[in-house]
């Protein structure tokens, strides 16, 4: 078949990347074939600046430039809570809500049998390290709220007890500005037990 | 709001890419921070790649790593066929259909006024060279199959038809494998229009 070899290389990278299929890969890869080389030198030194400067933070696991990162270097927060995520990026969903002032932790993904991921691949001992180190009165847990991320949940919920932590679960519901009838039967389901009186 | 520097300017730059959204910016920058040093280079050699190997063919326009292109310069297709279409990528969706052995004309675009597409800005000029200098027997449109490119197609047709060319468009009806009830009315229109005995 007729290719173009850059390209075609290109597009098999692009395709690494999360939630990028064959049709973007190539919409992008042909993007940049065809548009200025300024653009093309900024995206390279973007990419090239996240790979040198961003690190892990030695204590939340999240991704930072500084480490600790500034949320585990800020005095403000309250210390005695934390809130364990799967990803960085969950992180910053929540500082963009802005009502958590506690610390965060960072477990590098779930549990999945199917994906072969073990407890023992997920940051849990960085976790109960904290725990035993530092004053601790509740530990959140916000993985995401799939079968993966409730079997982690329900994992990490068994240890924190054994140590007498006060362990927390993010409400399930349904999602607000959302629609009723796109809620599937466990989001109503969960949404029905966590009814409030109004 | 907390962010990370570099990560936030790999988002922003990523959200330049065609079809990417603020969200999957995010995903694939975040991906960056955690992924292998070696696919975020293997990733920034191929942009590099593709910035500095890839140009455009002087006969149709089409991207290449040489010039003329590698289907301007195969002597086994009939040069007295060329199929008109609005990006490079356009004639790589053909290659892989297979069932066309002309030669190809890219424009660069199609005429817009919302978008400020003038059909100066279009390679149109190089078409009519070719269709002077070659002898062209038949000139088939295959701009896309909407407002822009049906104004794009007319466009050149008034043109080529002057020169009495043969031009063709491409037939408009049901896609295969479609489901006839997500067909809209111009779709439609088009099928009947086109109907075939059986």
């Amino acid at each position: 078949m007729y290719s173009v070899k850059s390209i075609d290389k290109l597009i098999k990278e692009f395709s690494n990347l999360p939630g990028i299929g064959e049709k973007s890969a190539q919409r992008m890869a042909f993007f940049i074939s065809r548009t200025s080389k300024e653009y093309a030198k900024r995206l390279i030194e973007a990419i090239r600046e996240v790979m040198e400067k961003v690190k892990y933070c030695s204590i939340c696991g999240s991704v930072t430039q500084t480490d600790p990162c500034p949320i585990c270097q800020d005095k403000t927060r309250d210390t005695s809570i934390i809130c364990v995520v799967e990803e960085p990026w969950d992180i910053f969903v929540f500082e963009k809500a802005g009502k958590f002032k506690g610390l965060y932790h960072v477990l590098g993904g779930a549990i999945s049998p199917t994906k072969g991921m073990n407890p023992q691949d997920l940051n849990i001992r960085g976790l109960m390290q904290r725990v035993r180190t530092n004053r601790i009165r509740e530990v959140i847990l916000a993985t995401d709220p799939n079968t993966d991320g409730q079997a982690t949940a329900l994992y990490i919920a068994k240890l924190l007890k054994k140590r007498g932590i006060r362990v927390t679960r993010l409400g399930m519901g349904l999602p607000v500005g959302g629609d009723l009838e796109f809620a599937d039967e466990d989001t109503l389901s969960h949404a029905l037990n966590g009814r409030r009186t109004m």
